[in-house]
């Protein structure tokens, strides 16, 4: 691709490198200093598909490919070391939308505390974008989904709804409430938060990407246990009950059921005091594996209107 | 999309996770025990920019996609240890297409005796793949392109020039020589070999992808030192010098010029004893950052023709 050496240098110039980066963007590859087990996690995200240009801004989508990646990082319960960004789009694409990718890209680094360290540029028919993350567990065992118990009490940190709110809200050709608009842009990941549910001992934990009610079923699925959600236990935001009002959708279908958030939810032993952010939703219990609302499985078919 | 998870199932099944993998596909990342440094690098390809359908079968795609990132952390002195690999493709596309793209990467982790760790799948207009490979240092420093001094010799270990032989026969339509032809659609890198040299006291090394001159430029310019290449060190390969005869261009061009190689190209103290499998090509010299050819520099206008 042309120009695409100057592209690179005008890109990385003025990377941050944190202190456990031994040699970042230049060479063949970015050489890493951990302290324990590294943890690997990779996502693409692909134009029209992931996202659309005329509902997000260039910057948003930097932000996002970054977001999503990390946010992985931190279900493991480690610490966010890096990334690498790979970037390909149409030779016609106007160069202020690469750098202001990009730029969103860095900016979603700082507020993870990751350092960038690498990537590729290509030319491609639609812009892909594939970013991929390093965490440093640093000593402690990964937490992976396997390891709920019965007794385990579940907690979710981070927001839940918004970005299936701001959805509905860009479907619908509006802009607001814009907070919720902005979730779907980009999710707000409680940085910080793997590490700090790992220390306090979580049996298991993943990201919320595909809604709450599906991602905990893989740790059902993965532990063998059910994870019965108790609804009085959770707090419907003032923004998702504006858009489940206006759409007709009782707000908790958002809240249980919304992709794209990437809030934290993690099983503790029964009795721990959750950390800060940490809120209580409900109750690991032995039986075949299943995710149940309030002690009933979720009927698909009857929707949500029984919890409105 | 419609069937990721099953055909996550059917792809990762069966999969070899080497001794360092603590934990492989199935969780939200991957976790791997590495003994040193972490190594990290990640490339895209994308349909008609990096390989056309016709030109290269769906395994050579997967191989091809595998081996130019593990070339990369060989370059740096690494044991490679795993990958990931992101797919997109359009829905329509045969699912034959995906499962033999997924049969290639993992023929040629085994190959490279890395682990496929983890992935991602998505729907796309074009097939884009990227790949992120991970190595380990294992206690050792990276062989960086800035470390070769005046007075260390050249050399290069791999095959240079029959993968640029390769896409001119695919070009003109032909299919043959085809050890050049497999070599445009799937380069054959010496894996282990940037181990070896590393121990063997490499003092600068970069892989081959943009051609052996393009790329010594690189070692010129962090080095800050020149590279004299001696022709009457280089053996044009047989398949190479046909087809240079067949379309009228000198061997050597392809050689020193042609892309796609992956061969390994590194600078070593004078007097070291190579190590078996590197062929000793030039020199470093003190001087602005230079690649010269038999001590004078390549005039790119008058092409290959004082060379033939």
């Amino acid at each position: 691709m042309t120009g695409e050496f100057e592209l690179i240098d005008r890109i990385t110039r003025g990377l941050v490198a944190r202190d456990d980066v031994v040699l970042s963007v230049g060479d063949d590859a970015a050489v890493l200093a951990l302290s324990g087990h590294a943890v690997v996690t990779t996502d693409v995200l692909i134009e029209n598909v992931h996202f659309k240009r005329q509902w997000s801004p260039a910057r948003a989508v930097g932000r996002k490919a970054v977001a999503v990646n990390v946010s992985d990082v931190e279900a493991m319960g480690a610490r966010p070391s890096a990334v690498v960004v790979a970037l390909a789009f149409p030779k016609d694409l106007d160069q202020a939308w690469v750098e202001e990718f990009e730029a969103g890209a860095r900016e979603e680094c700082d507020r993870a505390g990751v350092s960038l360290v690498g990537g590729d540029l290509s030319s491609s028919a639609v812009i892909a974008v594939c970013v991929t993350a390093i965490g440093d567990l640093g000593g402690r065992a990964a937490v992976t989904r396997s390891g709920a118990l019965p007794g385990d009490l579940v907690a979710v940190c981070g927001r839940l709804g918004w970005a299936a709110a701001g959805l509905a809200v860009l479907q619908r050709g509006f802009g607001s409430p814009k907070d919720m608009v902005a979730e779907q842009q980009t999710p707000t990941v409680p940085y910080g938060q793997g590490v700090v549910a790992s220390r306090a001992g979580a049996t298991a934990m993943l990201d919320v990407s595909d809604g709450l009610l599906a991602d905990l079923g893989h740790i059902a699925d993965s532990s063998g246990v059910v994870i019965d959600l108790d609804t009085g236990l959770f707090a419907v935001p003032d923004g998702v009950a504006r858009v489940a009002a206006a759409t007709g959708k009782p707000g908790i279908g958002f809240v249980l059921a919304g992709g794209e958030d990437h809030a934290l939810a993690a099983a503790f032993p029964a009795g721990t005091d959750l950390p800060e952010g940490w809120v209580r939703v409900g109750e690991v219990k032995a039986g075949d594996p299943a995710v149940l609302v309030d002690g009933h499985a979720f009927d698909g078919s009857r929707g949500w209107d029984h919890f409105a």
